[in-house]
């Protein structure tokens, strides 16, 4: 059973996530699908990261074990023709030994929230952007992010039903930059909570438009409860970038 | 009755193009459907540039004559959320004097024609690129697009159904550059004959991968032969970005 690695690509916007789940098509349940025309039989993928229902992947990491040895071009090439026209593509197959498990062998996550800071709502990046149209300090933003770097307890952060073990996590990056009429926040660690990224983005937005002090982000990150936190940003504009190892 | 001049960017693919027609919806019956809501009348909204089916914008300019003043933010907002949730977006609305015509006082057009150029398929610039997997020159698709600058007869990339007077055009710009897994083709021109542009980036990709020599590309200008030019390239990577008065 040769083990494949593969980098994926996928707009979140028709999904209801990564995860398999019987109300309604999931990233996971079309690639299986696509398996399954390759190989014929159905077989679990797993991946680095179960994004959101509406969140987007440029490069999610996954694995697959297949029952007979195809080269990595041909499993590449079989699963986008199999895929299409659905949003998701397998960028780049390689062949890994059975040691690699997307999930558990990954040591790093990147993820990218791009929010559209301007007076018009967006047309051609609908669903791809939060659409923020008042004023936001970039600047402001930024200095609040540098208090959520480190070892900390997330509570605050952290969905209801998410599933962790513990709420202790390492935040890495979290850095908000101006680009043009968007402002991108990216955000690295080797794991995060469920909505972190989003409710750390929820919780920003309230120091860029001004309702927040940047005192006030470090005050509810030491609350350890999320209802100190902002509220949870909107799935389209968050991007799975890449995974380490 | 002032007029004002609207920035106007769209997602080209749900739309039959610009213009008004019978066989489905256009940016323009959009964006009339959206000022009668707002005053009442349906009033004739004129462009820079009539962009075919599927082509985008993101600096597409128009005008409109409204029966009474309106603040210019006003007319933004209103067109906006009566558009709602068609993909076009009023970026900008101006009042300027009557003596200002979207399409006849513009001097200069922009466009950009995005490829993708990689073995996998668009997940989430689906109908936002032209998909090209074949290894592509960009450097000898930059060379042929000089021999194309400057002051020619155009026939051979101009639609059979061009309805300009003359075939003759001044080119200022056509520049091939690769951005990543992007390629991007950059014309500017006072006017484009129609297809002009789809017609140029389906020759430069058949010297891109190599069939045609970048003579070749001389001698089918010089041919004044739409059978001597490549192909229309899809519409889907085409992007109007801006218009210069």
């Amino acid at each position: 059973m040769p083990r494949y690695r593969l980098l994926v690509e996928y707009d979140g916007s028709p999904f209801v996530g990564w995860q398999r789940q019987d109300n309604g098509v999931s990233v996971q349940g079309v690639l299986e699908a696509a398996v399954e025309k390759l190989c014929g039989h159905r077989i679990a993928i797993s991946a680095a990261g179960r994004t959101d229902a509406g969140v987007h992947a440029t490069g999610q990491v996954a694995h697959v074990d297949l029952p007979r040895d195809y080269p990595a071009e041909t499993v590449r090439a079989a699963l986008n023709y199999h895929m299409n026209p659905q949003p998701v593509a397998v960028v780049e197959a390689t062949v890994v030994d059975d040691g690699f498990h997307a999930r558990f062998s990954a040591t790093g996550r990147s993820y990218l929230y791009r929010i559209l800071n301007r007076r018009a709502p967006p047309a051609l990046e609908r669903k791809r952007v939060l659409w923020l149209p008042m004023a936001l300090d970039a600047e402001a933003m930024d200095a609040a992010a540098q208090r959520l770097i480190g070892h900390h307890d997330f509570t605050t952060f952290r969905a209801r039903d998410c599933q962790a073990a513990s709420p202790l996590k390492t935040l890495d990056v979290l850095r908000v930059t101006r680009m043009g009429e968007e402002i991108h926040v990216v955000a690295e660690a080797r794991s995060f909570l469920h909505h972190q990224v989003r409710n750390m983005v929820g919780t920003l937005q309230l120091v860029g438009r001004g309702s927040w002090s940047i005192d006030r982000v470090t005050q509810a990150l030491e609350a350890r409860d999320r209802r100190a936190g902002g509220p949870t940003a909107r799935p389209d504009g968050l991007y799975l970038t890449g995974v380490r190892y």
